[in-house]
């Protein structure tokens, strides 16, 4: 296993350490705890916060996201695992500035569970919370199931919204409306190239033949819906795109923004041959991209391979994707 | 060979398009050429140009780092492989506003004997021309032989410098000095964990066993200076830092600015496993970090692996350092 490792175990809070020793002029933990990290400015008068959180392993998701314009908070589980309630309300004690606290992050078990605990006991101490669990992963579900679908690199223009929404100063309610407008308007789809080493493991989370790619995997490695033969650029990218189009309805003349989200290990030159992909389909098809994002958006540790998501726009939503953002991480404007 | 690939042939055009596509509202074309690149404002009255350029498959290096604060052009060569004089001479004229043009590259025999000759026809057209060629990877060369060496990631901090020193209305000769003083303080080591592989061959570029690294590793695979059994972040990065700071004869108390690198295809969250460790290191040693960098700057394709640029600072680099910079790669400030 070659990696940039001490002690196996010891990888997320080093990692983590790293950023915080970083990037100390943009984030500050909270109760001198790494796994706890906010916005250096936060609690800030006058604006909802926005909460995130999740297993480690998906850089720039969540930690990468909190920032001007985007969350507030984050806190970090261990690789793939979600971190504890106690956490949570640490991190929302630590952002609310009695405006309230949107929880924002994705749709998995583990954070589900923890999360809620969280929201329970930080009402009960009077902060006001709501929370919007992003689903964009239209592989992990049918399209009659959506509710219960995956949480992937879609959850990027849930941050992107909200916080813009949070940012114009708008209410609890009307950023939570933002968040899940977002979400029933965005879908995403994978294709795995190479597995994921868990570090404390140091073993693949999967097998895959050198000459197979596996369509619609999730970002820890949950199987997708079919094993193919490796593909052009072209063939794999028209599968994708006839995929989300036919899950979110996209029609001609639509408007929609286009992410094309490396998994880790894939190199950005590449991610590009897909974009040009993306462009040209969609043209074909008369749909309009307004804004595109190609980069690392959220990564599954080492695995190579992508995901297309597809955001579906109206003036509400274009007017919230162009505010400006800055965080370590990502900025824009 | 699982890519996102179409016509290997066709994969630096369609990376670009891609690029082309995704950017349009920052970059253009000069003669509808997806090689020769430039940023949409060119040329720039009352500032002096920079021109780089170089083989593909590095990016940002060399393309993202046009705009805003860094590079006026760029001109894209085959993977690995220099771009054309004639290419060369097209940037510059589609970029010099009068002020004449800074050439600034990384040190290899193509690219030198192609931009000296495009200088030549420039000047004779009336171009002030003036060369600064970047000469970073201290593995490389004995220090002895320095002026020889390859240029590498630390190519980022030239960039960032004369690109600062241009945008403040600086003349020909201070924009050269000011890149001149970068080449003099700065050093880049890397480390190789696995191969690049070349889409066009389909096959790796060189084999390495599968417990072993290499240090000193080149950007296109060139050997280093010693092949070693996997070590741990602390133990490679003690060495890597230790070799930097011999080589610029960094002293307590001395500034610098760190680059921690990625090869491509190894995680962010590992480098900052690795600038936790130069961090530490630096503390011990009474070397004071001004300000950090850790991500993908320039990158071997697939490969994975690693480098740490060092560069000694002043206060005017300090300056050109804080400056802001607007690319589709890269935004600071």
């Amino acid at each position: 296993m070659k990696k940039i490792l001490n002690n196996p175990n010891d990888f997320v809070d080093e990692s983590l350490h790293g950023i915080v020793l970083a990037h100390a002029d943009q984030l500050k933990m909270v109760n001198e705890d790494l796994r706890l990290l906010v916005r250096k400015d936060a609690p800030i008068q006058g604006k909802v916060a926005i909460a995130t959180g999740g297993g480690y392993g998906h850089l720039p998701v969540f930690l990468g996201y909190v920032g001007e314009g985007l969350a507030d908070g984050v806190c970090v589980g261990n690789v793939f695992s979600s971190p504890s309630s106690d956490a949570m309300l640490a991190v929302t004690k630590a952002i609310d500035a009695g405006k309230g606290v949107l929880f924002l992050y994705g749709n998995y078990f583990g954070d589900k569970m923890n999360f809620d605990l969280a929201q329970e006991v930080a009402e009960e101490s009077g902060i006001q919370v709501e929370t919007v669990r992003v689903t964009d992963d239209v592989a992990s579900q049918p399209h009659e199931n959506r509710k219960k679908r995956r949480g992937v690199a879609g959850i990027f223009y849930a941050y992107k919204i909200a916080g813009a929404a949070a940012n114009e100063g708008k209410g609890l309610q009307e950023v939570k409306q933002a968040a899940e407008k977002v979400v029933e308007n965005v879908g995403t789809i994978g294709v795995g190239f190479t597995p994921t080493t868990i570090p404390a493991s140091g073993k693949p989370t999967f097998m895959i033949p050198n000459d197979e790619i596996e369509i619609g995997i999730g970002i820890h490695g949950e199987p997708g819906i079919e094993r193919t033969p490796v593909k052009s650029a072209k063939e794999l990218v028209v599968d994708l795109v006839n995929h989300l189009m036919g899950d979110l309805n996209i029609q001609p003349n639509d408007e929609i923004s286009v992410l094309v989200n490396g998994m880790g290990a894939t190199p950005l030159k590449e991610l590009y041959v897909a974009y040009r992909e993306v462009y040209n389909c969609l043209l074909e098809k008369e749909i309009r991209i307004y804004k595109p994002y190609v980069g690392n958006y959220g990564t599954s540790l080492d695995a190579s391979g992508f995901s297309i998501s597809f955001l579906k726009l109206d003036e509400e939503l274009k007017g919230y994707l162009d505010a400006p953002v800055r965080t370590p991480f990502f900025q824009q404007g």
